[in-house]
């Protein structure tokens, strides 16, 4: 298995994280392709591998192509990138994509998808990631499982429609959760506060869902339905009418959950 | 310090946490006062302590009194409170209202805020705590971190137009984030899938922001701005109004901050 040959296309946050992780456990990465020589070489680099901008250059032999580009880009790029690369592996990386868009262009074909949150300036472990794999022949998906399970002990057969839930989900558990921590942060540099001080609330308030069912672990003023300061808050947000609307808006719903 | 007598007034979520953390430092919790007799009396029992469910049963002769009611009791509570204890230190526990809310009322008063989520059925160290404290007086601002000091490392002094700032950006922080975590169960349950496999994405969103700032750390769809995926989400949320109509806003919130 370490001797397989694998090719990234894209260098982005998860291109990253998995062309590490991979080549810490002694896989073989041959090359990176980006469209920008920038990212191309500074993964390469982080590699010791070799980078090209040019789909032309990329190499035919490889055993698996992992791709990782926005989302967007996949229907252009994949016919030209199967072509005359008929017997290798070919994935994708995206929650959001079905197996399908690999139909009728690559025969071997299949997801790769780690649900996480990857920022290149961060250093990560994978063996926690949950990675969800999915494959057009139980070959190829053992072949994913057993790549997966080389890098986390969370390995997961999931459908192309699963994936797109989980992947909705963890916008909700993670981007949308990191954006109201933007809007803390936010609230607090405009009054001379340190965002630090949020750290040890922020920590239980993630700890808590280990133990308690998410509804159960609600707290605050919505869940109480205390009027009073939630319009005090909503007055004190009235300067900013979009932050306004949000604390309104989840405030709502908190308290239409808690019903439930 | 140790012998100081304390009255809690409140058996909720927060007169719980401190009541365990107060007695575990060996503070004399002489009473727990609730208006219902099955929350006195689970907290004072587990306090090895007294309760009562009448105000004028409440005693008469303890050094400090903590107040932790939801917001909208306190100001018909006060004036009871306080006759005939005018010698003794009132604190409120909450983080949205003023210091002022004493005054006029008792001599010796203040502010004594633990910015946590507490819930009753998890056990939860106060050692990293932030503290609050505010009181009308010098002497009883030092009682106050003492007091504080005795249960955590990190006790702050804040003014009431602070605490109101810091108790709004908390509950974008906790609340709001801990909603997040709601939305992203519901989905999950209503496809037959687990919540479980969220929880290293969640953590790891969480332990982003002790290194990066927020909006560093983003990830995701909308800050890519990236419509393929928003709007197939978007679509994928069609019988849930609500929640679309909170994804678009947080979306929207989301490409609006990256800008600037």
């Amino acid at each position: 298995m370490a001797l397989n040959k694998i090719v990234l296309i894209g260098a982005g946050n998860v291109a990253t994280h998995l062309g590490k992780a991979l080549v810490h456990v002694g896989y073989n990465v041959a090359q990176v392709y980006s469209r920008t020589t920038e990212s191309a070489k500074t993964l390469a680099v982080l590699l010791g591998t070799e980078y090209t901008t040019e789909l032309d250059a990329i190499c035919m032999d490889a055993d698996i192509y992992i791709v990782s580009l926005k989302d967007s880009v996949l229907p252009e790029l994949i016919p030209y990138l199967v072509e005359k690369r008929e017997k290798s592996l070919f994935v994708h990386t995206a929650g959001s994509i079905s197996v399908d868009i690999w139909k009728g262009h690559a025969l071997r074909y299949g997801v790769f998808y780690p649900m996480q949150t990857f920022s290149k300036c961060r250093d990560m472990d994978l063996a926690n990631v949950p990675f969800f794999v999915e494959a057009n022949d139980e070959n190829e998906c053992q072949y994913l499982r057993d790549l997966a399970g080389s890098l986390s002990s969370k390995v997961y057969d999931a459908t192309s429609e699963q994936r797109k839930i989980l992947h909705m989900a963890a916008v909700f558990a993670c981007n949308f959760t990191n954006h109201m921590y933007v809007l803390c942060n936010h609230l607090l540099i405009k009054n001379g506060l340190s965002f630090e001080m949020m750290l040890p609330l922020i920590d239980e308030t993630a700890s808590k869902v280990h133990e308690l069912l998410p509804k159960e672990a609600q707290t605050g003023p919505a869940v109480r339905y205390d009027l009073n300061v939630i319009n005090r808050h909503l007055d004190m947000l009235k300067e900013e009418p979009d932050v306004q609307d949000i604390y309104e808006k989840i405030s709502k719903s908190i308290h239409r959950y808690d019903k439930l």
